[in-house]
């Protein structure tokens, strides 16, 4: 199933998206508008709405954003690092996210943003200490994101609160698909249609497991908490104009322009 | 005004604390339940509650905890590192966070837990790009804070997420202090009744008002949520058993034992 969260007429809701949502196609799909928080058991209440007619927002209210760093070879020696033999996370804040269709804004202390497509976990169940043979019970779903970087003050600063923190620096969407297979999955990031990175979630150094067992051994995962689980190579500069698209085979599509921070 | 946070019987809600919190007077403090959130406008009830009979909370709930590292020159040396020339920020989960008198859970993935006592900063209103004379306006108060640091493993760890993230790693209160002069306070740090940590809050290498201009101009800020503003040197081991207090002048003191995490 397809869990979108969208506004409209400013109200607030998760939805079930319907139909196929192959390129071109994108017009005809509709929402089944969900009673309540999918986490957990959820009613759709049969109230239809062309997907066209609303905003999408991040498709998960959560806690946290746990990002994992270096988990693709090919992307780790491209910057010039180690490839890392342990998984290292860090956070991005939720005041970060936004949804498909919505502007990445360039903000005043960057002068070089660079997109990172990622595929994202979303937690649907509170868990620590997650043993291997468990971590698809605690797992509610995927779908697509972009950790977006200040690449100039990443070098500049120890920690990356606000290089890989501030307001827009996570698109996440365009929605939650809840039953896949992610073992071998193609990860596309598009700048204004020209291919720029491209790679198979079989490429990750840490799995999905291995970085779920990683960060409950440290923290508790909530509901609707997000974990980024690295990028493939090809990571470069947004401007502002360009339209940045992250594609996942079996998830969709999260697009989002860039615009200069107003 | 003092503002804790706490439960009792299974409710939760805010109080106004009133009486003297000197050392060995704690027993006779009383709380004034408060109506809704303080953040905003709000009423006191008129309720009363004796503080020994409640367990104390975190006294906010926000978003998140930006913390600044290195922001007191000694603390900076005595660990072999370079006195920063501007302020770098790092995030800790909401989910770290504990009351005074709660446990801090010595984590199994780390053998060198150290404390670091810290003035924490409440904010009041949501707010970015805030210019430095207008920071007063977006802080709700100050209260105390542990940011409790598994040393070795942040040395193997390129950020800091596990070593500064963990369940418990946020010891925070005991109540937020709403009317206090920060410019020259002194911040305790004691271990088993033993001083480890002993400055003052002039000794900040950065304001208050750089950090909170620093971070908005990336982020925007929630009511609720924390800036940890650096530890002063004595930084130093915790053990199973210990008890650890920070003591900030004005605010009060802020106790939590080390227990095995179980």
């Amino acid at each position: 199933m397809r869990i979108a969260r969208f506004s409209i007429d400013g109200n607030v809701a998760f939805g079930a998206v319907e139909g196929d949502p192959a390129p071109g196609k994108e017009g005809e799909l509709v929402l089944d508008v969900i009673k309540g928080i999918p986490y957990a058991d959820f009613e759709l209440s049969g109230v239809k709405l062309p997907l066209s007619k609303v905003r999408l927002l991040p498709p998960v209210i959560g806690n946290k954003i746990v990002a994992f760093g270096r988990n693709y070879a090919d992307h780790a020696r491209e910057l010039g690092n180690e490839v890392p033999e342990e998984p290292f996370a860090f956070l991005k804040p939720t005041t970060s996210m936004i949804g498909s269709g919505d502007a990445i804004e360039y903000p005043a202390f960057s002068s070089e943003l660079h997109h990172e497509a990622e595929l994202a976990v979303v937690i649907g169940r509170m868990c620590r200490e997650v043993p291997r043979e468990r971590v698809k019970d605690v797992i509610f779903g995927y779908t697509c994101a972009n950790d977006v970087t200040a690449r100039d003050v990443q070098r500049r600063e120890k920690q990356w609160a606000r290089a890989k923190g501030f307001d827009t620096a996570c698109p996440i969407g365009p929605w939650v698909e809840t039953e896949l297979d992610t073992g071998d999955l193609a990860i596309q990031c598009t700048v204004n249609g020209e291919q720029r990175q491209l790679g198979s979630t079989s490429q990750m150094i840490h799995s999905i497991e291995d970085l779920i067992v990683n960060i409950t051994e440290a923290m508790t995962l909530l509901p609707g908490d997000v974990i980024l689980t690295g990028t493939p190579a090809g990571v470069g500069p947004l401007n502002v104009g360009d339209e940045v698209a992250v594609t996942i085979q079996g998830i969709g599509t999260l697009t989002n322009k860039v615009i200069k921070r107003g």
